[in-house]
């Protein structure tokens, strides 16, 4: 109630505007306007993250997806719900506008990673709490940082945008997933169902961090991801470790060995064939890598690391190979609960990245031939007792049924150069990079709706993103709203 | 009440027998009680299995260690709590017979390990349950079978010569331990203080599991044990594994590297001087080994194991050489709530096992100073952010800081050979062994009260014995009884 008088003086203020002085930039009113209502702004951001949002969970998903359609529809965007059956459905929005010569597709989703509540600080995961870190505030909740935060900074440089009559040049689409942290399961389906109203110029998927010195950046395509979850067996019970310890085999030795052998000291990946294909950089690609800012240190220093992977190479470099990392192992228990056993199984689970020029499928199966070159009978379902008898080692291997490849959208596209104009309009100089470390389904979208995808990122790097204790740098979303009024208003 | 008739008729009985018959050997009066009397012993087995045992559950191990207490005073033995400040009692009975000429002293422990009672089928681990399993009824619940199935037996065993007036030869005294799962932390402090109540001519340890053929054994002696603890860092939160895989370390990586180091394909220990200073067996020794059963093809079988480690030695011999074992190894998640991410830590629980000629404290040394030798360095105290980066590696080892030596009583002293005629002349013939492969603490019975111990188990070795499940065959708490019986009158 307090707002009001507040909310009514900036609207009066928005629309006397344009009469009285030159006309705003798209950053402009969307600086004046969020200064103008960052209660109202986080109200609704709060909204949003206090819905559940795990891509398992249909019921809460359907909740954020109807209250975003809402969302749309209270800025008289038409929206609405691209479904097909049994699957999260895509909350589209259209705005039309005539005489437009492009279309500028915004991507995000609504979706985020699973939770174990247990290890969040504070009230968990969906209750979104303000704490300063490093003397600024940041919002703590699931999806805050990904990818929520992009919705809300669409969403109010379109509020933005309005109030100041700062009026559009080109079609704008708002795509937003609702299954992208669990692998964009269905998302070609979706993209292939509804190829009319998906296609656009650009695709402008706003997900990921921006560069971890802050600078805003641009870009210009993702790795791609797959799993395999490798499990391996010992005694079919635990077995005490004083009677049969040298004798019975420990699986978790034996997992060890495994992965172990899968990697040398610094990090690169042993299984054979792993890089065969990689497409080297180009010239363009590798000046850009050059000129972006170097925040290995920072990095270091910040993650408390004594060491780092890659043989001295640059991060942004190594972003730009396939990569073996493990998720997760376990195997009985450790501390508090451990007893003195041989452990009946033992697990890994493993992400793959993937570069252009390299299949996902077949770096799992590279991954897969690795176990059974080291004496591993490899199978996909549970051993029985039979099976587990019948061959010295076996391996059950669970490939992630889905993946994709990496894409790296030609940095000398001219729609790439108006989207880098518009982005630095707002945010002055950015850093450009051929390829984000973490994945996003781009490849789906060129092969579906045939627009170049480009990444516009705005979360803050130190988001713990994926983990307990996501976040996002308040800051980093006020600044979003302003780089998402410049590219709503591109020509 | 509907078990006072039968009770009052098997005492008649059994007070009437010496005057109509021969005497009765001890063990041919244990089964004609045990018979009689079946429900009587249960009950009294259950309400003991009911009561909470792990070691460092003080207000429940003190209800065990009175009811044990009351147990002995039942049958008219002295018994009372043999205890020092902050430390689990032992439970002390003392039978002193005119004109004896041994002492023998019966070892058991009430407590323990450590439960997690989710993995328990049925009511859990405190709600004792009796199952079929292979046709034959047995008792599940922790410490069914290690150990207050020796402390039954040797009440019941008690109780039947009692009753048959079958006079005891020597003295005996009973001592029952409560922390033994916890390492025996205190029980040298506690054989120290009670040096007069606690010497003997012989100590029989009545723990562990007879032979796997289903033979009673008599086992000379115990491997010791000690524990560590390894941590290694990745970063000091869980990152991104797109944004940051190829570059930050990976500590589950870095923990299979290392502990797969430590191990070759066989199980062998690669860890320089692990097996320094082994005392070879004496040819009595290898050719006890020779004569006991052959179970290996039984085990692989029962287990489900597709291969063994030991590069084709037998078990018996193996459980004769120091082993290292990975108790449990964690690091992030697996399963359904694995992440994308680059864990924060990575941890492996080890167990040693110790034979004579290693030394525990030593033995540990070994391992830390590996670690070291593969670039960490070690630190016993949770490292901070300072420490993690002034070096490449760092690596957090607890050690235990409890451990003991392995203890091989000779085989040929006249009195282990008075326990074998004893044991055998309720069991047939024993499988004579020089080492069980788990773990007791013999050690410090040699050093503080100078008695040789000798271990007589009665448990089944598939006794799920420190693992969720445990379980006692109920025909093994029958036979041990007899076999306490023979020992409780021996000369």
């Amino acid at each position: 109630m307090t707002l009001r008088p507040l909310v009514a003086a900036a609207l009066t203020l928005a629309f006397s505007l344009p009469q009285k002085h030159p006309p705003e930039s798209a950053p402009q009113a969307a600086h004046r306007w969020r200064v103008a209502h960052e209660q109202q702004i986080l109200q609704e951001f709060d909204t949003l993250l206090a819905i559940p949002d795990v891509a398992s969970d249909t019921s809460n998903i359907r909740r954020n997806a109807d209250a975003l359609v809402q969302a749309l529809q209270r800025r008289h965007v038409a929206a609405r719900l691209l479904s097909i059956p049994g699957v999260n459905p895509v909350v589209y929005g259209d705005i039309k506008t005539p005489g437009a010569k492009h279309t500028i597709v915004f991507y995000a989703h609504y979706d985020g990673q699973p939770v174990t509540p247990g290890e969040w600080d504070g009230k968990g995961p969906c209750t979104p709490v303000t704490r300063m870190v490093n003397g600024e505030p940041r919002i703590f909740a699931r999806a805050a940082a990904d990818d929520k935060a992009a919705i809300i900074a669409q969403l109010t440089a379109l509020d933005a945008l309005q109030a100041a009559h700062v009026p559009l040049k080109a079609n704008v689409r708002f795509v937003w997933e609702g299954e992208e942290e669990a692998g964009s399961t269905h998302l070609r389906d979706i993209l292939e169902q509804y190829r009319t109203e998906l296609g656009g110029d650009v695709w402008l998927i706003c997900d990921g961090p921006v560069d971890q010195s802050g600078r805003q950046s641009v870009v210009f395509g993702a790795r791609g991801v797959t799993r395999l979850e490798i499990t391996l067996f010992g005694p079919n019970r635990e077995l005490h470790s004083g009677h049969y310890g040298n004798w019975a085999p420990n699986p978790a030795m034996m997992l060890a060995q495994l992965v172990a052998s899968m990697k040398d000291s610094t990090g690169h990946v042993l299984v054979p064939h792993f890089y065969d294909g990689v497409t080297p950089l180009s010239e363009l690609e590798r000046r850009a890598i050059a000129d972006a800012p170097a925040n290995e240190a920072l990095l270091r220093q910040e993650f408390g690391l004594g060491h780092t992977d890659g043989d001295g190479k640059r991060l942004l470099e190594l972003l730009n190979e396939p990569s073996l990392n493990i998720d997760g192992m376990t195997s009985a228990r450790t501390g508090a609960t451990a007893n003195n056993v041989i452990p009946s199984t033992a697990t890994a689970d493993i992400d793959l990245r993937l570069v252009k020029g390299v299949d996902w499928k077949a770096e799992q199966q590279r991954v897969v031939d690795y176990v059974a070159s080291r004496g591993y009978f490899v199978t996909d379902s549970t051993p029985d007792k039979a099976m587990l008898l019948a061959h010295p080692r076996v391996a059950l291997v669970v490939r992630g049924r889905l993946g994709y490849n990496a894409v790296r959208t030609p940095m000398d596209l001219p729609i790439g150069q108006a989207v880098v104009k518009a982005v630095e309009s707002a945010r002055g100089p950015v850093v450009r990079l051929p390829t984000m470390g973490g994945s996003v389904p781009l490849e789906m979208i060129e092969q579906t709706v045939n627009a170049p995808p480009i990444m516009v990122p705005i979360a803050n790097y130190d988001d713990n993103q994926h983990a307990a204790n996501e976040n996002l740098r308040l800051q980093n979303l006020w600044d979003g709203i302003e780089t998402m009024a410049a590219l709503e208003a591109m020509p």
